[in-house]
């Protein structure tokens, strides 16, 4: 129902065998994409995606390893012979970016409708799906995101037959939809029970672990947390750069009860990333420390 | 003595297998890069080689398969603790296009230095060579250029003595100093034999077969011409988009009687360019279709 990738797993530089972080969520034939480093289309290029079904791109901050690869992107679904317009998201500044990059990129057959958050964070209702964005804490402005597809209630028969409602408006209010008969008003919540846990997935890079954080993530399917390094001597560097680590990306997930955590944005200098997996699983034990490419496929419980 | 690195054959978009076209030229300690597409710093470091050693950065146009990769490549030297100036050569524009991409790049260690050039194109003294600029006919003002290092003449111990040159001097003039005695002044032509053939590698991409291209890439060693398509069928597209077939750019290059050809910036619709190798061949015997990385080293003539 939701498929997610990760395309890269690294942070700061593209290396010749990791991509920058960036995160694929396809949903109902729409695509959305989190941070666009360099080397992002070709990221997507290796799976075969074109770039036509972006319909929003959005940015956790403006370090250029989020969003050096946005021209190149903007340019291959232009190729794509994309015409539908683009949203582009992100923090305060996104104008002012979007059209310095864009210099290389003037004309695109396509709009783009920028929309630009502050403060701490902001919700946008988009393509069947609930994005938000919340503030945390690097060297910069940056922001976390959820998606989240809310699930109505089971359809209650007994309720509907209670409450008089006739039946070829039954159709329409499991829809969601308020019907209007005359004088008479049917709400969707006559013959719905209880909404039920729909899907959410967080994503999380370039941040000290804070408690907007938590609150964010909480209860997330799959939550995606930066996880810079792993090797304990690094900590005062994760600290003093606004990063964090493996073990507090861990520790984060493990108490706002996710269900999954993949961890990502490794340090250039991190080799393999996985050394560190027992550690990791032995702090929360549904971590996974993924390699380029990981997917999953979300769908609403039975 | 010169090491020349086609980092990439690739036109338009990177691809999985394919970087953009890009060019490395390494000589005395000094790295000098013609164009950086996304993807050139990934290219460099399969390679193994530091960002640190580019001096010159330069570009042959604005259209972002040839310069999308500068921002990261330019952090990529800032992380690499360059400090050194850099000099950035391209055609007029340079200043507003460079400017925009740094909207991602603001602060870098190193000064950097732009040299804007228009008209029929401009001619730079470097780090020990020749680089010159021409302009050539696509979509948009873009320039090939020629790297050249000269190679004085031989020392003609006979002409030294007959000149009555003191031998104390005869090192200094043989690297091309003037020497001053009291009222006495000694030229290096008083030592030296006629020049030598000295190091000429040329290199144009994105533009029809023009005569410039003929005059300028005249005698090189090595000389990187674009090769966007070898279907007879692709030529009108050829045409219409000012760019070159692999045919042309081999005639152009048999008729101005240079050393090697290599053809590049390979249409992403074309699968292995090699495939038009022997119909290349029959028309220029020295022309190659590189892969990704080819390298030659070129000497002096003993």
């Amino acid at each position: 129902m939701v498929d997610v990738t990760l395309l890269g797993t690294g942070g700061m530089m593209p290396l010749p065998y990791r991509w920058l972080t960036s995160l694929m969520v396809r949903y109902n034939g729409s695509s959305l994409l989190i941070d666009c480093g360099e080397g992002t289309q070709i990221a997507m290029r290796e799976r075969g995606w074109s770039a036509n079904p972006i319909d929003v791109i959005c940015f956790t901050h403006y370090h250029a390893d989020h969003i050096s690869g946005l021209p190149g992107l903007l340019l291959d679904m232009a190729n794509s012979d994309r015409t539908d317009p683009v949203t582009i998201i992100g923090p305060k500044g996104l104008a002012r970016v979007v059209s310095g990059l864009r210099v290389i990129a003037p004309e695109l057959p396509f709009d783009i409708e920028l929309k630009e958050f502050s403060g701490q964070g902001e919700t946008f209702e988009l393509f069947g799906y609930t994005l938000k964005s919340f503030r945390v804490n690097h060297s910069v402005p940056c922001y976390g995101y959820t998606f989240e597809i809310a699930r109505a209630g089971r359809f209650d028969k007994d309720a509907a037959e209670a409450n008089g409602i006739p039946l070829e408006y039954w159709g329409r209010l499991q829809k969601g939809e308020t019907v209007t008969n005359g004088d008479v008003t049917y709400e969707p919540s006559m013959v719905l029970g209880p909404a039920r846990k729909g899907i959410k997935v967080s994503y999380c890079t370039d941040t000290r672990p804070v408690e907007s954080i938590s609150e964010n993530i909480s209860g997330s399917d799959l939550c995606i947390l930066e996880g810079m390094y792993g090797d304990a001597e690094d900590y005062e560097k994760a600290v003093k750069k606004k990063h964090m680590t493996m073990q507090e990306a861990a520790k984060l997930a493990k108490d706002a009860d996710v269900s999954e955590l993949w961890l990502t944005h490794f340090s250039p200098a991190m080799g393999r990333a996985d050394r560190f997996a027992d550690e990791i699983k032995g702090i929360f034990e549904n971590a996974v420390i993924p390699k380029d490419g990981r997917t999953t496929e979300l769908n609403f419980e039975e």
